[in-house]
């Protein structure tokens, strides 16, 4: 009988994709260049020429049968290794391969990173705003997602109700810093109080409670911003990271799960995920796009065209009296809507082609994302429109 | 806390894997090409020409953001459309893009066909010989696996077991033709018996009962021999495809689910098997692959080489007093042991250098595979290894 829990997550269907399909739809009516969309999460800028290289490379000099063939269900091992021995390199990490676990992209990792650290019933807790991806994630497994209300202040954790909400059926805590949809980069100060918090509940409710880093923005940190390695400051971390941003990499579905060589259990936790991959049939990542990032490991695109169009974005929207948390990376801001319902707000921004995406699926109402990943030249033109949609509509 | 589910899965190792770790060992010290490894299936033919020269083109013509870009959840629609008209050329079918999923191989195909089609506690029956990686692929969902007899004669359908299964509680049957292990061909006579059973039991319980059908050495059938297109007899069918065996690419996981379009709420169930990618975070093969795959849709790599040696094999086992069910297709074959126990009679070959599996796993004690998915050369000189083998262990 056709499955009841897989249609109704039918129902369910993304905000984010539907404003991408109008904006394509409008697009085609005055040409797509003359939609600032805002919508979509997509690089804007090209894989560093040395990926194509290898991929080259590798088709021309390599065996096929040897090219092509499978790779070990937790991924090809000296693919494993250059990406330990990176990690090492930049963050003082002890990693080796035995605790990498090759994933498509951070959700593949974060799906798998849920399953390992959970009993049926065990709570995950995420920290508003928050990527709602999250909920089909989380909600196909027999855990429960719950959401700690956001610090509208600054974007970090709100530690009381944080405090409140972490209770003995709490196994796991799930952050993404540098943030989508914020931008905010998670402070050293933040990273250590939260670090000490679930030491002190690890202790008092005497089982461990993981933090499930989701870090695919890692590279992408703007001038004079910090960005603390969580795995540095906590033991029981799985870092859940995706080639997808910095190597513009999107629909190559490429990432890995780094299990803290310190956390319990590191090495059963990588080879389930490895029965986990087996069991829903996905495997590996394929094996040219591994060999092919392994080469890359080091590098990252261009990505200096994020942070001039956010300072754009900032300084206008400052202008124009809009308030907002400014980001220390991603490609990403989330300002205030100038009225309660987002919704509205980005719904009367369609008339002037500006395609901007509400804050409640990501647990904010009231506020807005701008995805920023587009070219600089369409940022400087939207700027008039964001302008004329702020004072033809609110009167400011 | 760590999930016992996970943890008790890494008991169930693989004893193929477990077999062609030993040979790899055993190759360290007397040359692998001392070793008759026929462990695993791992396709020994290259990819065609054609594949290799869209990759290279791809790369170097495409932009690299929009090559690399998100692809759509279901899979890119021209490549869903290429492959829909491919069937409809081949097997006379009416598919569209709409009832075309992409995936990670017939792996993923299966494991979200399986998810689509069962409610909790519903029963998946298949038949033995049956490949051993169906019960991780079913045990993490809500269903559950349960394996018909096999009919010994000719490893057709032993449909008087069958239909004592075949309860109210079924909700899908998955077969494997060509088959892993044996290399059998459902024949034609066969799938209309299936097709007109699951029809009635269909009527008599209310309800609809799916043939799963998993497809990935389609494309692999040797002379003479006729291979019949499920979905040409039996309308709610999910055809599981991969290009692993039929291109020779198993490390590049790319398959498909195909949906008859008479299946009820076919055009449902391709949505849903996209609600069950992003739930597990996998969401889509690789961009650059699907794109390349879709212009060499109907072309396959030289095959011959399997009919070559699976002539070779059979003949010597033939002469050697072994009995052996002909394959029809596939690189597999799977005769009886001389012994009650395979596993002993697996165990004795090694002394031969000769790496056989014992049938357990596949449902058949008393059998063993042989996967010739290797240079002729090699079987030709594992011949006189495997008659001192047979003629010294069991002094035929």
């Amino acid at each position: 009988m056709i499955s009841e829990q897989y249609k109704n997550m039918l129902k369910g269907k993304s905000i984010i994709r539907e404003l991408a399909e109008f904006a394509a739809a409008r697009g085609e009516e005055i040409g797509y260049e003359n939609v600032f969309d805002y919508s979509l999460g997509n690089p804007s800028v090209p894989v560093p020429k040395e990926f194509t290289k290898t991929m080259m490379d590798l088709l021309t000099s390599k065996s096929p049968a040897e090219l092509h063939g499978y790779s070990p269900s937790l991924g090809i091992p000296s693919v494993r290794k250059k990406i330990a021995q990176s990690l090492n390199r930049r963050f003082h990490m002890n990693y080796t391969e035995n605790h990498i676990f090759m994933t498509s992209g951070a959700a593949g990792a974060i799906a798998h990173a849920v399953r390992c650290v959970t009993q049926p019933g065990d709570e995950v807790l995420t920290f508003a705003p928050f990527f709602p991806e999250y909920h089909p994630y989380i909600d196909i497994t027999d855990a429960v997602l719950k959401v700690v209300p956001p610090n509208s202040e600054d974007f970090q954790v709100n530690f009381s109700l944080f405090e409140e909400m972490l209770t003995e059926k709490v196994s796991a805590v799930l952050i993404n810093s540098p943030n989508n949809p914020s931008g905010v980069i998670y402070s050293t100060a933040t990273i250590q109080k939260l670090s000490d918090l679930l030491r002190k509940k690890e202790q008092e409710y005497g089982h461990e409670i993981f933090i499930i880093s989701d870090e695919p923005y890692r590279e992408i940190v703007f001038e004079g911003v910090e960005a603390p390695y969580v795995s540095n400051y906590y033991d029981n971390t799985l870092s859940c990271y995706s080639y997808s941003k910095s190597l513009s990499l999107p629909g190559e579905r490429i990432g890995y799960i780094a299990v803290n060589p310190a956390c319990i259990d590191s090495d059963l936790i990588v080879s389930m995920c490895g029965q986990i991959s087996r069991g829903i049939g996905h495997n590996c990542p394929p094996s040219i796009i591994q060999l092919a990032v392994s080469e890359v490991v080091d590098l990252t695109s261009d990505m200096s065209v994020y942070e001039t169009n956010m300072n754009l974005i900032y300084n206008k929207l400052v202008e124009l009296g809009i308030t907002c948390v400014k980001p220390g990376g991603t490609f990403y801001i989330f300002p205030n809507a100038l009225e309660e319902d987002a919704k509205v707000f980005c719904q009367k921004a369609l008339k002037y082609d500006l395609i901007l995406v509400p804050g409640d699926s990501f647990g904010c109402p009231g506020y807005f994302r701008m995805a920023y990943c587009i070219d600089t030249e369409k940022v400087e033109r939207s700027l008039p429109a964001l302008e004329k949609f702020i004072k033809s509509e609110y009167k400011i």
